[in-house]
């Protein structure tokens, strides 16, 4: 990973936000804050707030002001996590156990909750409507592709296209508008912000498709948690998809619930991998990768431009 | 109920706010909006964009302003129940059955959640920062009150001011915050926006004991749930608290689960009744009305001032 130089050239600010984010999730209440805290330091790459930071030096770059845009994107981000491990019912997360799984699924749903307050309250600091109201339109959407995750569970005859709106909602959507608000608090014309939008968006495409082909392809010490595991939980995801272009491969992808067990797993992940699925995924991340880089090339000169490329191509690079 | 007269007087801006309020829980899945179409249609008395407009009134009244407070009030009340009902495990509410009943607990999650994003866009159609803040920090406190409820549950040697606390962030809060919101809508001065914040909460102190008076107090058929479920769902409330004052009242109060049977909790609430609890728990609802109406007297004329005493003294009389 060779991101040493993004993250030595913005560690202050970065650090700082780290600082911010502690004091947040912490509260008069003893049991949101362990559970806050828990998440918290179960770490995560900060990948929004690196995009918010990096978008705003594209203009007029203050601290003051991108650190709250930062902060509200990587709350709302863990709070939609501490949900989605209720919907997935998951135990682990980062390889800690999950809030849901410590405490229970109601204490889960507040400090979700809460920590989404949390960032509203980071959001009523700036004063640009513009912001606010990007941002809630994006949380509605994040919200209502959640409750579609759910009911597309083990769906296996679902198209492509929904798929893609899909991870659109739960992925790139965010890191589209971290990009997209990290330009506007940093004042930058249109053309750019709306530019910085579409690369965000192909970079969360590639970028989950990956998670996805990530999900199948790596082991269960990789993964902290066993291989295959989206597809046991139903959620269908692109490897299996295209695998399932053959009948007989669908046949028995179309057989897994939640209590398949771990040897039938590995036949049915092998299977998906003969068929070239992972292949033909690799090949659909990769030409997402592509399409930001391309519209990088369009972005003007700016110190933001060599990291960011940097990011698109460890995204499009990592193996775990 | 004496209430004629306001909702003659506010009937077509109330109309108005109802067919937004369907407007702004209809989206583009058909999960979302069943299930939030669901929970309005159970109605309601809209108390809270009843209190926004009414204390507008002590300013300059637009109901295009004041309407989007009313607004994202009254979706943000519908998210948190919603919600609550996962917590309590409810299957039924305003006679109807819950979301977490007739799907799951986790489309009830993310539909709240959905409700409550859709709240935000309505709070930044606003441009007024000072609301914005006020309502962050109001939904950060909700938040923080609906986890407390669950650490308190069952916890039968509470203080009285534990409980006090809890309503205060369960009830009063956005009560109170509807009152000041309102005010601040119409651009009144502090003096009086401060003034119907605290009219607001004692207000909503005032109702939130009266209903739990109701619990012990109203028949199965009134309350649409058996009666004293409070108690069992663990949630220990102001009759329950007095009456455990006698220690022979409290060792058997202290045995009640959620697998209490009806004919031990019919014995219970007698017991409760007997302590004299109930007439104790309308003495300090009346207390918290009568601070209410004493604040009333000392704002300003306005037309609003009489159907805010007839609200207030509605609720102070409430059987039901």
């Amino acid at each position: 990973m060779k991101l040493t130089w993004l993250y030595r050239n913005f560690k202050s600010d970065l650090d700082l936000i780290e600082k911010e984010l502690e004091e947040a999730v912490s509260s008069n209440s003893e049991l949101v804050e362990n559970a806050s805290f828990k998440l918290l330091k179960a770490g995560g790459k900060r990948i929004r707030p690196v995009f918010v930071l990096l978008s705003a030096k594209f203009g007029d770059y203050r601290i003051e002001t991108v650190k709250n845009v930062a902060m509200a994107l990587e709350l709302i981000h863990m709070a939609s996590l501490v949900h989605d491990d209720v919907i997935d019912d998951a135990n682990m997360r980062r390889g800690l156990p999950t809030i849901n799984y410590i405490w229970d699924e109601r204490v889960a749903m507040y400090t979700g909750d809460y920590i989404l307050a949390r960032s509203l309250e980071y959001m009523t600091d700036i004063p640009n409507p513009l912001l606010h109201k990007k941002l809630s339109k994006a949380i509605v959407e994040v919200c209502i592709g959640e409750i579609e995750q759910i009911k597309d569970k083990y769906w296996f005859d679902q198209p492509l296209r929904n798929y893609l709106r899909r991870i659109k909602r739960k992925t790139a959507l965010l890191i589209a508008v971290s990009c997209e608000l990290g330009a506007i608090a940093g004042n930058t014309e249109e053309s750019i912000y709306r530019r910085l939008y579409r690369f965000g968006y192909f970079i969360g495409m590639s970028y989950q498709i990956t998670d996805d082909i990530l999900d199948f392809t790596s082991s269960e010490e990789e993964l902290g948690k066993p291989a295959g595991d989206d597809l046991r939980q139903g959620n269908v995801t692109l490897p299996a998809l295209y695998a399932m272009r053959d009948p007989q491969v669908k046949a028995k992808i179309e057989k897994v619930t939640h209590k398949t067990d771990k040897e039938e797993m590995s036949r049915i992940i092998k299977l998906i991998k003969d068929t070239g699925a992972i292949e033909q995924s690799h090949q659909l991340s990769r030409r997402y990768l592509d399409k930001a880089l391309d519209i990088l090339e369009e972005l003007p000169e700016s110190k933001a431009k060599r990291p960011l490329k940097e990011i698109a191509n460890y995204i499009g690079r990592r193996r775990y």
